[in-house]
């Protein structure tokens, strides 16, 4: 185990910390809030620690996947610990396990939130909370690397471990480079939306806001009913963004590369836009009574759709209080997930997409033992060992999912409320059933259980492997 | 497709089955009860149904593992659309999709049942009910196998189709013989548990009828409330046969040729029986302000651990009245079911073990890509194929039981009761959460929803295959 480049990484990672806390410094500033105190402490601490760590200077560059799951651990695990503390200290939550939740289900783009009255927290806290979300979207070591002057081959491996989908490919063929050109991506369309939103009834820190928010899929909200206040320009321009940061980004690059045969050609965003266009239509008809006109009925549908499969967790209306059809739906769709290379959590359409093509193959082989097809995606075919490892991550997937609604189960609350955060945690989405639903939040769980479910966030939004390796006997006895 | 092999040995089935409805009519014949017509009436149509398809000679015994699937699934459908007609004919359930259910259920071994008053039954009808348990547990082509004169090596694929877990083996190398010693072993341990019971406050019809529903881990009951008013020493009989039923027949076989060194070997009767003391501790811990002395609550805390995860599904605690924590730890023993080889339902522990080994060794995979370790159950190499196909069950399991819930969703009812028939029929478990918990039955659900559930019944006791491929185009298209 390379330590030396683990603590000298996580050295960086603090001070991009420092350098993202002057954000939500500047707005307090602006509004001329006493929260920045809270932040200017956070960047002083920030940045000491961030030396001391960066002092240890590596003897080798070397970092082999185990380094690069470690390092990923490591630092989403010091970035909530330090992205707590503007909450702490500027008293808005006073607990700090309850910071803690919040800050975490900020980096993982959850959105569950243990803030009973939103609408009374300053400019610059909520600045920070919805600036979390859009750190924690792209990834915070996807920005190192991108920024790192000189950019080793090894990078890839940490890039592996901190983004989504069963596997990552290079764009180009330098890790640095491609890094730089997801952000790229990123910010721009981050910026439209801000754009777009402004053009609405949005003021300028309500459209950066929720457009951060949007951008990580995270779900976040300055107001006690969401979105559902705003107009329904700003609600279709959300709902629109939302399914863009669902969408892979290596499809944006193709785009730029005007290789738009590979595009049409994509399966995944093709099931992924039939399942929204189903399900919303699904929706819209079961709740149709709920609504005065056919528009506002598929307005309210598509919302919550795009909000549930991104796993952004934005809402414009109570689901818990919808039919047992549409709830199970909206419930089936935590699980989805938006594309690999996304923004979004859940278990990613093109996993499911592989299983199901997976699943087929085996069917016909039970029938005809001697016939042997491939798993094929957009025409290239999947390997043994994403096969392999994509059915490892969906049994640890329900495991982790088992293990965490039996966690749950200490805290005495009903079985529904339960088994919802357990799915919308660990999916990363937000907002679930009953005691949690879209209008609540998840002041009704005792601080072991909010502990439990950070680790479940941080668990989806990780994919499983960097926490777990992290916090496992093997990968530190191991000498190699 | 070899069409005549399967009529013939449907008609075989059918004559199998008016065999096995003489002693439901023989019990309303002593009881002097006026549903004994229902019985004959249906013993006429069989032997006649059985006739005609008899009369079709196959040309060939040639039975690969297609015609297997397909002889397995129309065996259990027709046995069970006949099997329904005593209680239509009697009048005691008057709605065929009703009856379909309860028979399905029986023959499934779940024990999820329509009647509201099950005690104003007579004792013809429940004695056919409770031995549907009995016939369905070990399967009713085994029994046709076992009384095969000349036996082909064919059999193997009618035997597999039929029989839990993830791989069969032979114990001997004809599958008549096999058949015949599972079926012993089976009668053998049936008669014992009627021979304890009778020796304790039941009489000779409650011992065989309760005998059968355990025999088949089933869980139909005679009385309103299962088995709670019987005596403290029948409630610890059947605790103890109802896990004697969830372990591997093979085990059994093993100890009548006194290879006791191979029991003692099997990783899957350890986990299980380990699995059952822990969880009985931990309820009868949870639980224990509900009774008023130690000894009362771990009995009722081991019985109802043993009967859901053996997915017998008696009941002698309402344990939907439990704390949440208790009410999770049964839910997730639903899953688990009991071993393969067993006449339990569920995922089976086989599997569940397979496939904790197989994530571990994912995990040291990739932390150290070079190194390769084989999956090893027992000493002995679990092969590729296996595994393969315990990840493909895994990911068909999922698929149904999301597909259960969508499907059930359409009826109204609340998620918490959704969840839990899903789970519960497909598991062949038969009681659930809410509605239908074990104090209640399934009568609030519509005709539609209950034909969902006897469908995932289906799916569950044939262990998914059988009925997928025999519905699926593919099996009926390709010629080979």
């Amino acid at each position: 185990m390379n330590y030396r480049i683990i603590f000298n990484t996580l050295g960086k990672v603090v001070w991009a910390e420092a350098l993202f806390l002057l954000l939500p410094l500047a707005t307090s500033f602006i509004y001329g809030e006493a929260c920045a105190y809270s932040f200017i402490i956070t960047i002083i601490i920030a940045l000491a620690l961030g030396a001391c760590l960066y002092l240890i200077k590596p003897k080798s560059d070397i970092v082999f996947a185990k380094e690069g799951f470690v390092i990923a651990a490591l630092t989403w695990i010091i970035m909530s610990a330090l992205g707590a503390l503007p909450f702490v200290i500027s008293g808005e939550i006073p607990s700090y396990v309850d910071a803690l939740f919040e800050t975490i289900s900020g980096f993982t783009t959850t959105g569950a939130s243990t803030v009973a009255n939103v609408e009374a927290m300053s400019k610059g806290i909520l600045m920070w909370r919805s600036f979390t979300h859009w750190i924690g979207g792209m990834g915070v070591l996807v920005f190192i690397v991108a920024l790192t002057r000189k950019s080793s081959d090894r990078s890839i491996h940490i890039l592996r471990a901190e983004m989504p989908g069963p596997s990552v490919d290079k764009l180009v063929p330098r890790s640095r480079d491609t890094a730089k050109i997801l952000y790229l991506i990123y910010v721009a369309l981050t910026v439209s939306e801000m754009i777009f939103l402004w053009l609405g009834d949005m003021n300028l820190f309500e459209s950066v806001v929720h457009s951060f928010a949007t951008a990580g899929t995270g779900g976040f909200g300055i107001r006690g009913d969401s979105i559902a206040s705003y107009s329904a320009y700003s609600q279709w321009v959300i709902t629109v963004f939302m399914l863009l940061f669902g969408v892979n980004f290596n499809l944006y690059f193709l785009l730029i590369a005007k290789k738009f045969k590979y595009i049409f050609k994509s399966t995944e965003l093709k099931v992924y836009l039939s399942i929204v266009v189903f399900m919303t239509a699904l929706i819209a008809f079961n709740t149709s009574n709920l609504f005065s006109t056919i528009g506002e009925g598929i307005r309210t549908s598509a919302f919550q759709v795009a909000s549930i499969i991104t796993t952004t967790g934005f809402a414009t209306a109570d689901f818990d209080a919808w039919s047992p059809f549409a709830k199970t739906l909206i419930f089936l769709l935590m699980f989805v997930g938006g594309c690999a290379g996304s923004t979004a959590g859940g278990m990613k359409l093109s996993r499911l997409i592989i299983i199901v093509k997976r699943v087929k193959n085996e069917l016909r082989r039970v029938l005809h033992p001697r016939t042997y097809t491939l798993v094929k995606l957009d025409g290239k075919r999947v390997d043994d060992t994403t096969l392999h490892s994509v059915s490892t991550y969906m049994f640890l997937y329900m495991f982790i999912i088992a293990g965490t609604l039996f966690l749950l189960s200490f805290n005495g609350l009903d079985f529904e409320t339960n088994v919802s955060a357990a799915v919308s945690c660990f999916n990363n989405v937000g907002p679930g059933f009953a005691k949690i639903g879209p209008a609540l939040n998840y002041t009704v769980y005792s601080p072991f259980s909010k502990i439990i479910l950070s680790v479940a966030m941080l668990l989806g939004r990780l994919e499983i492997y960097p926490i777990l390796l992290t916090f496992s006997f093997a990968t530190w006895t191991n000498k190699e």
